[in-house]
């Protein structure tokens, strides 16, 4: 058996630990010499491989791609470019058989949520419809945590664990300001769908250290009056209250809380966050003192703060699949199963991509407490292990030292190609 | 001599180190039994003292007041409220003399910023204005890095360091999100007044890991076009651009940026950031898409990352305070004095506060850039030892296991007292 080539790429939006899974995934393929030759990376994820620009990650030494572990963001290039329909694009398909063909690649690993799992699946069929010989791995990522089957998506854990600390010390924060100044903080998470992120903001609060957070879920339609409500009796009560707020979260009209009709001076539409519109309302209804924060990009890139746990399952998820690989599998992604939470433990399992494709895991609703506001304790239990840990990067000069790849291009041996 | 008891409040906006202040002056005084008494905390700042609400620091255990070092926040609560003159409002300052001898106080310990000085410099003067014999050290404390005479302020270099990183970080992303989606990131940090905090966004680019990071100084008026062309040119040559924006940038007609006569529905007036006034000329100007965060409290409480030359510097300040009262010293403040910045060597120093109270430190003009857009090495000397080192709080669950005091109440001796 002659090794056949890998292509490895990172789909979608960027996290603290998808590197992790490059660097799991490369260092295993590394072991595999006689079965995978070289690991090729897509440059801008699948565009590298419609464009033929690929990167040779063996031109990176062991320590750089060692590296990538404590390394956030996408090393070789993320892109949002979702394949159509072989019926609809069938050009696109045969181009990938092209570059695949023109660089010996027999196994296809794409790094990615939901759309890069229906992306990889058409990858996976090329043999029956196209007749070319892959086998294509999806490996999970998403800060979304909406992947179905597997217990918990790599990503997720570290932007929980920064959403948590981030509203423990902001709230410690406007504790001691509330007495003269600031009452209500407000903190703007992601989230358009679902409510996982925003549930990590409830972390903060525990038996031995009760913190007043009110968590505003796009699951749950906004209603002014009990919110402020809500709010009003945290101040009451504790002298202070923290709002986390997903950007998901929609008004019994069914819109975007954050789509308030804004204009600037000139009548031009504004696009802001929700944070204001929140803050706003808190300051109208009950005139109180407020800060608000929007963490964005922060929380998903927060490689400094990262979990443990979602780093060593992101390192895992890499590395199986280049296992899943030689074992001959195809149209597989590895999971991330839970077999008990006291203690937490988990073992690597496999999900078919038939039924990971366009499934979308939502909060199941005994996540979310009675009045809406909170969590329950069946979530805490579900949430707590994925943030255990710490897992720091090294510093020089003050600064984590996160590795940059010399992502060296593989000589092209076809012509252009418009995407 | 009989021991004289101590007041010690904080003051001001709190930060990821003025409890590692209160754990220095604590533990310092705790070794001076015999010189000093107990150690009343006024609760909320200078308003415990007014209102005879005083924390007795002695029923913490010395775990606990340790703790304090690793703990971000006011732990005894801090306050937004400043002296009038004697002149103004005699009343309040013959209440405190009232208060400080029902408890037999004779140092006073103020722990804050630009105000907080001038306000513990008239306390210093109660011996000579009012007959009571007291000594006031001021303790320094600002995010805002503006008292003169010390090198820098404890409070700083852990939020320049969280600023840093957290630019460096989104940086990382933006740059893997750029060929298909977004190109420009916008970060929103504070200072009103001065650049301090913005600039250390400069620190993310350095010579082996240069990132294009546009930075928005107070003290330079937005010009609109020369920002564009900036932003632009970055982005034709990096693919993305990072923009940290200072809360407290003017536009050429002297109005806040952020101030744009924004809108609701309903022609309500808005209370924005200006990470997202940035954010839409960015749009409207150049047509990229973008992200913006506003890091608000997230980058003055942020322990989990503190810079460890500041926690140590702050420790210093609180122990010092305490050695310059027991060695007889009156309106005086420790200071940090730079011995040299390579290697970084500090040393304690001593401030007269009457040359620090109502004196604003500026950045020095040749701190910025000749495009007004970056920092210069001369500000990158300054700025690299503040933020060296990691000091990481313990963890527990997860999370950061902060210190909450017990914060039991003095006796009161006095009757009520309205501010």
């Amino acid at each position: 058996m002659v090794a056949k080539n890998a292509f490895y790429a990172q789909s979608g939006g960027v996290t603290a630990v998808i590197n992790a899974s490059a660097a799991g995934l490369i260092e295993a393929a590394r072991q595999q010499q006689g079965k995978i030759g070289a690991v090729y990376a897509g440059r801008n994820g699948i565009i590298g491989a419609l464009t033929e620009d690929l990167i040779d990650t063996g031109k990176d030494s062991a320590s750089a791609i060692s590296a990538l572990r404590h390394t956030p963001s996408g090393a070789f290039g993320s892109c949002r470019y979702k394949l159509k329909s072989l019926e609809q694009n069938r050009r696109e398909y045969e181009r990938l058989i092209e570059v695949f063909k023109a660089h010996d690649i027999g196994y296809f690993f794409y790094n990615g949520g939901g759309d890069s799992a229906d992306t990889c699946l058409k990858v996976s069929q090329l043999a029956d419809t196209l007749g070319y010989p892959i086998q294509a791995i999806h490996v999970p990522k998403t800060v979304d945590n909406d992947l179905p089957i597997t217990d918990c998506c790599p990503g997720y854990g570290s932007v929980a664990k920064y959403i948590a600390v981030s509203t423990l010390e902001a709230s410690f924060d406007v504790a001691s300001m509330s007495k003269t100044s600031t009452k209500v903080f407000v903190l703007e998470v992601m989230g358009r769908h679902a409510g996982w992120i925003a549930a990590a903001g409830g972390l903060a609060s525990s038996v031995d250290r009760e913190i007043p957070v009110v968590i505003l879920f796009p699951e749950i339609p906004f209603d002014k009056a009990k919110f402020i409500a809500k709010v009003d009796s945290n101040v009451k009560k504790f002298g202070y209250c923290s709002v986390v707020v997903s950007e998901g979260v929609k008004g019994e009209d069914g819109k975007f809380l954050s789509d308030q009709g804004i204009r600037d001076a000139f009548g031009h539409a504004q696009l802001g966050g929700v944070a204001p519109v929140v803050a706003n309302i808190v300051r109208e209804e009950l005139g109180l003192k407020y800060h608000w924060a929007v963490a964005d990009y922060l929380q998903r890139a927060g490689r400094h703060i990262a979990s443990k746990t979602d780093v060593e399952q992101a390192y895992a998820m890499g590395k199986a699949a280049v296992e899943f690989a030689i074992d001959g599998h195809n149209a597989v992604m590895p999971t991330i199963e839970r077999v008990s939470s006291h203690p937490y433990v988990w073992k690597v399992g496999m999900a078919q991509l038939s039924e990971v494709a366009n499934v979308e895991k939502m909060m199941p609703e005994n996540f979310i407490s009675e009045d809406g506001f909170g969590i329950t304790d069946k979530c805490r239990e579900y949430l707590v292990p994925l943030i255990q840990g710490e897992d720091y990067p090294p510093y020089k000069d003050g600064l984590p030292d996160y590795v940059r790849l010399k992502n060296v291009a593989v000589a092209k041996k076809l012509g252009d190609f418009t995407i």
